[in-house]
C-alpha cells in the first residue's frame, strides 16, 4: 500500500503524537470548533476538537472512569450530578452505572459533539440514554451560575484552556459551582499533565484552593493526552475524598477502591513541580 | 526561523511520538546500533537506539526509580546487585545512592552507549564515578550464567526485544538469573506498556513465572514511552516485595514507600488482558 493517512496532534508546540489512520469518518466544522473523527489501527476510533484528542475507543475507558468514580464513591449518597462539558457522553456513561443517582444533567455548549459521538461513539454515547439524564445545549458557565445549594457532584470534563474553555479554569467559575453544591457536595475537574501543561495545572490547583475548603490531586494514565500522566483536581466542602466511602458497586477496567486509594498517591515530583505545601 | 527539525520515533508500526529539537549532538553506529542524540525542546536531551528512545532528561527519573528502589526496598538487606544492560547509567545512579550496597555490576554489551551517555549526560551517568561500581562491557546472558548464589538483586535495564535484546525476554535468561540469585533474591525486568506491547509483557510474565516462586507486575509512568504506562515485573524467591521492607532513605523524585505500594495496584484491565490469575 502506497497512501498512508496519519492522524497529528500538536500537543506541545515542541511534541506531537501521530496516529495510523484507517479510514476519516468525520470532519466538520461546529458554531464553536473543527471537529475530526478518524478510525487508527493503533486506539480505533478517535476524536479531535481543534485538533485535540479527546477521545479514542481503546483508551478514554481511563479518563471516563476516573472522572467519574473517584467523586462518586467519595460522597456517601450523591443524588443529583451536573457534568459541565464532556458531550461525548463518556463521564455520563460512567455515572448513569450508579443506580441510586437521581438525576444527572450534561450540560454541553456543542451540540454537533454530542451528535456526532453518537454517530460514531456508541460505546461511548450509551448513557444519553438512560432516563435520568438531561442534556441541556447551553454555556455551562451560565448555567451553573443560576443554581443554589443543589447538586451532590459537579463534574467539569473541559477541553484544554483555549478559547471558550478558558473560563472554566478560572476563580468566577469555580466559586459558581462552589454555590451550586450542596453543604457536602464534590467538584472535580480534569487539570492536564504535570509534564506538559505544569502551568495549567499549577493555576488550576491554586484557583481552586482559593475556594473549596479542601482540594486534592489524584493521577491516572491516559496514552493519547500528552505524556500519558493525567491529573485531576478535586474540590470538597466536607468530606475527605481520598479514601472511597463506598465500596465499588459498578463494573469497570480501570477504578476500584484500591486504584482509588493509589491515586490519590502523588509522585514527590508533582507535590514540587506544582508547589503544593 | 524557517528550519524545524524533528526527532520521530515510531513506537509501534501504528504510532509516532515527535519532539521538536535544537540540536542534534550525536549520531553514530555502534558495533551493535545506531546511537542518536538529541536536545529537544520538550524533554531536553534525549538518547535513542535504533530510534527508540531511551532517555530524555526530563523523564528518565521516573523509570530509573521505579527499576531501582523498588527490589532495593523491598529486600532486608541488598549487598551485591547486578544491572544487566541500562549502559546510560541510569540505574546504576539510583543503586549508588543506596549506602550499604557492597558491590554494584553492570554488565552492557556495548560500550559506546557508556561512552556517549558520559559524554552527552552527565547527570545520568554519575553514578558510574562511584567505587563500589564496576562495568564491565560483555553479553550479560553469557555473564550472568556464570555466577551462581551470589547476587542479592539483578535488574534487567533492556532496551525492546528485538534483535540482541530478544534473548533477555525469554526462559533460559530467567533461569540463568535465578540461579545467579541468593536464595532470598529478587529480580526485576521492563516489560513494556500494556496498551502498546501486550504481547511483550504477557509473555514476559509467562516465562518469569515459569521460572520464579512469586512474581508480581508493578507499573509507573514513563511519558516518552510508548502510551506512558509502563510495567516493571518482578520475580522473588522468598520475600514479598509489594510491601517495602525498609523505609525510603534515599532522595528521589517519583519513589517513595507509598508509591512503591501505589504502583503494585494494578487497574484490573491489565490483570485481565495480560491474563493474571
Amino acid at each position: 500500500m502506497s497512501l498512508e493517512l496519519w492522524f497529528t496532534e500538536e500537543q506541545t508546540k515542541n511534541l506531537r503524537i501521530s496516529c495510523r489512520v484507517k479510514e476519516v469518518l468525520y470532519h466538520g466544522r461546529s458554531k464553536y470548533q473543527e471537529i475530526v473523527v478518524v478510525d487508527t489501527y493503533e486506539y480505533g476510533r478517535l476524536m479531535a476538537l481543534d485538533g485535540a484528542i479527546q477521545i479514542t475507543e481503546k483508551d478514554e475507558f481511563t479518563y471516563h472512569e476516573m472522572m467519574a468514580h473517584v467523586p462518586l464513591h467519595a460522597h456517601p449518597f450523591p443524588r443529583r450530578v451536573l457534568v459541565i462539558g464532556g458531550g461525548d457522553g463518556g463521564t455520563v456513561r460512567e455515572v448513569v452505572k450508579h443506580q441510586d443517582i437521581g438525576s444527572i444533567e450534561l450540560v454541553d455548549i456543542d451540540e454537533d459533539v454530542i451528535r456526532v459521538s453518537k454517530e460514531f461513539f456508541p460505546t461511548v454515547s450509551v448513557g444519553f440514554s438512560d432516563k435520568r439524564v438531561t442534556v441541556k445545549v447551553e454555556d455551562g458557565v451560565k448555567y451553573v451560575s443560576t443554581k443554589k445549594d443543589y447538586y451532590d457532584i459537579v463534574i467539569v470534563d473541559s477541553t484544554d484552556p483555549v478559547d471558550i474553555a478558558k473560563v472554566l479554569f478560572e476563580v468566577p467559575f469555580y466559586r459558581s459551582i462552589y454555590e451550586a453544591l450542596r453543604e457536602d457536595g464534590i467538584f472535580v475537574a480534569q487539570t492536564e499533565s504535570p509534564f506538559c501543561e505544569l502551568d495549567i495545572l499549577r493555576e488550576a490547583y491554586g484557583n481552586i484552593k482559593r475556594v473549596f475548603e479542601s482540594v486534592w490531586i489524584y493521577w491516572g494514565v491516559m496514552p493519547t493526552y500528552p505524556s500519558g500522566m493525567w491529573t485531576y483536581t478535586i474540590g470538597s466542602k466536607k468530606y475527605d475524598v481520598s479514601v472511597p466511602r463506598r465500596a465499588c458497586s459498578v463494573e469497570t477496567r480501570y477504578y476500584n477502591s484500591d486504584v482509588h486509594k493509589a491515586a490519590f498517591v502523588l509522585p514527590p515530583f508533582v507535590r514540587e513541580w506544582v508547589g503544593m505545601e
